[in-house]
């Protein structure tokens, strides 16, 4: 039996992953929503409608364009067209300006309401191990209080279980990467890059961390994304 | 010294009260955010507007419309223009459909990011104890445990602790009125009813709590709102 929720999808690699597993291989029937907060690298959610597309699943894009332009005071580089967007190894301290605050909660709370109101019972987010260090909203530990804290904003208003859908918060980047090229996720219709230009830089925290999963999952020769520069990865991980 | 942080306030009296009970008596020095999520009675929040002027105090609207849209798939009154809101007793089985599923955490979710951006440490809300047997997002369970959910969330981005204020989830509508007059809100400036017409219209659940509140509280005389039909309320609660 298939189960209806709604699945929270940037247009990514990991959430584009997620949707092919989910479809295929864990009998959801998602919705899918993406968030326009004002991020410069908004093509994403072309790339999640046009995925949705070839899935043939509803896709909702919520507009949150001038609530993000609130959050631009944080000073968050993915929001504050000041602030630029830093290159490099996505691990390191440098990667926290990407911090948009409260991000995951804020998105997967309004995906909750799509889902409730749908009496649907799982929220899905892509959130993977490799986020835990830089982004605590990341963590299973947050994944696990924001499905109790739904199940109290909602007693009696939910249908059955509500679970919040976390399938990769243990797996990592390459895990995933990996995992992609068995589902036949077409690498080059997802969207990675924090720069968001006509093509993937190749030099942001978030190219350098595709290209290395990719590379380590070995499955190079499936990724037809076209990448400004291929290789800095290398260079910026000394490998 | 005064506190930073962000108070979600709609217009109505209960977070109009907590908003000149906050500034007055608990040292806040808050930003105010109001929603939009297409409810009919969007003109509480040029109410909200007008008296966050009156204090000085920056107000946010945040744009959630098209967001209300897809919500209205699930029937609530407040969104949903085919379905009529309910009139008479606001405790009622009735008030069910005046339910947005979700709202107060999503609210809360976005006052945080906002909040954190601005370096602030608190979030405001002006649920009440009146509020908890429909809407379990007013209980004191969902209170605390967002408030956990959020430290967990954005651990090491938080300035000092993080609280969500609620200081009015042990008090009923009634004190609320009382604090009021007290503080001096300008009842009429206020703006409580759900249909949202030129005037209150006293029939629907929330002016019918309003104006028994009003009158227990022994606060009438000070009440200069202009309602369609001010007595309504006794009959409807068989007083």
């Amino acid at each position: 039996m298939s189960r209806n929720g709604v699945a929270v999808v940037s247009g990514g690699l990991d959430s584009v992953t997620m949707l092919y597993d989910g479809l295929f291989n864990r009998g959801w029937r998602p919705t899918v929503v993406s968030f326009n907060y004002g991020q410069r690298h908004v093509k994403e959610i072309d790339a999640a409608r046009e995925v949705c597309g070839l899935l043939g699943l509803a896709h909702y894009e919520v507009d949150l364009e001038d609530y993000g332009k609130i959050l631009s005071y944080s000073g968050s580089a993915l929001v504050d067209p000041e602030v630029k967007v830093p290159e490099g190894r996505y691990d390191g301290e440098n990667m926290k300006s990407t911090v948009v605050p409260n991000r995951n909660m804020t998105m997967l709370s309004l995906a909750t309401g799509i889902c409730i109101a749908q009496k649907g019972s799982f929220v899905a987010t892509a959130v993977h191990a490799g986020d835990h260090a830089i982004y605590p909203d990341c963590r299973p530990d947050f994944i696990g209080a924001f499905a109790q804290t739904v199940r109290l904003a909602n007693e009696g208003f939910l249908v059955g279980d509500f679970s919040v859908e976390a399938p990769f918060v243990y797996k990592t980047k390459t895990d995933i990467a990996r995992l992609a090229a068995e589902l036949g996720v077409p690498f080059h219709k997802t969207w990675s890059c924090y720069v968001g230009k006509d093509v993937h830089c190749g030099r942001c925290g978030t190219c350098v961390e595709r290209l290395e999963a990719i590379h380590d999952a070995g499955v190079e020769s499936l990724d037809e994304t076209v990448y400004k520069d291929r290789n800095y990865w290398k260079e910026a991980l000394g490998r």
